[in-house]
């Protein structure tokens, strides 16, 4: 069974628009905080120290995303991440933010480790590639879906 | 033969992150932007004005992204939108970002317009359809696309 | 003695800008959200309805800031408010920003009372005046610094 | 007589709050990006090679800003800079928002020289300096404002 990794987020006054929802780029602030956590919290890796100090970056390549019902100011929305695919050199996840059971947007989002002094692709360093493996998807997928 | 718009974006300061390029929740803020000129400038239809008085807004329900190559602060990106198909209460448009030559990202994005006062979405109207005209796709392939 | 409110926040790539450290607009956005908690949270006025349904905004008309020394990605700030004084249409606030004992920024920011509908200003609103009550400051200040 | 610069920029959609009117952050992103384009035209030095090659930062010290009305998406404001003082490692700027004669904000900065190797100020390159000569205010005044 996959594991995945969740977190709130609230719906402030600088997220919306004029409409008085989420503009969305927004959305894409909070699936990188969240990838952010999700690094800190779920896979023990220090993020800050992985871009600081390790110079190791996780630029995305590919992002296709649904927005299926606006989201207002005030409602505080869960972000549910699950890994699709692990590659050699990248990472993809899917991302579901929702609130009461209802969808708001899907992100699917493929993220490349590497290096920030070349700009270049790298492996996956096998500590993380360690700490993946909890959230791996079912075997038999990520082998056929790996890049 | 279909008509483009496009405008230039110089990559600022504040659109960067620690590693240097631009931060890609930004690269679709800047064209959101786009979209607002060619409203302005490509249809004629007054953007905020259609928002603010007339309460016609512009949701966005799917966006497909590739970022191929990263950008650099200083860079001028050229951002070239073209029209992919027209519904009846949709817009379809490519983005394609580009600098000498070389593509930085592409961006597919559905746009729907939507009723600012209920919230749902409405056929775009009259006067917006015939400012779309000039920039539709062949016929044969927007009638096949048609949502 | 008077009481006042704090949050924490960590600060995320996001917030960083190519030298590393937060983009200094960002600590704004912060501040942003600390007074939307501190509505939510310290004063039990809800700040989502405050501006959605009850159209009472409180926009910012003078804003000081000291920021003494910059903040690292992956750092946790805490920010603490305190009620400099309590106008009739206005609430003047202090900000500090710090880390670990050391100050990272200060804000003071006075905001204003606005009815959303007219534009302009209007007397705090007996509830939220009666909320105010335990946060502000010893009453031979607040009486000469009204405005 | 002091020279000034000045940029215009239009009001968008990404810049505007629940409330329509830009959130007052933006005002600063807005501001830093008038910075890049005077030290690029008005002083004629690289801003994007200052920081990214020769590692020379400008981070802001001390903002005072006062916010007298709104702007709304679709209006051109005008933003001009000049020089208040310029110190041995520091510029002290004024920045005025303004809008078919009326003002809409206005915001004094001081920004400090600063190794991005370092993290510590450094004074102003001579070439920098020379380039500044042009926007100075009236000597006795600079002098006597100099930090």
């Amino acid at each position: 069974m996959t594991t995945h990794f969740e977190r709130p987020v609230r719906i402030r006054f600088s997220h919306c628009d004029p409409a008085g929802i989420v503009f969305f780029p927004q959305y894409l602030v909070m699936t990188n905080a969240l990838v952010e956590d999700w690094f800190n919290e779920g896979l023990h890796v220090d993020y800050a120290q992985m871009i600081g100090q390790r110079r190791l970056g996780l630029p995305i390549v590919k992002l296709d995303c649904e927005f299926s019902r606006p989201s207002q100011m005030g409602e505080t929305i869960m972000l549910t991440l699950t890994v699709a695919a692990i590659g050699r050199r990248s990472i993809t996840i899917d991302i579901l933010g929702h609130c009461n059971g209802e969808a708001r947007f899907r992100a699917k989002q493929v993220l490349v480790t590497t290096s920030l002094e070349s700009g270049r692709s790298i492996d996956i360093p096998t500590d993380i590639a360690g700490s993946l493996a909890k959230f791996a998807p079912q075997p038999e997928l990520s082998e056929a879906q790996r890049t």
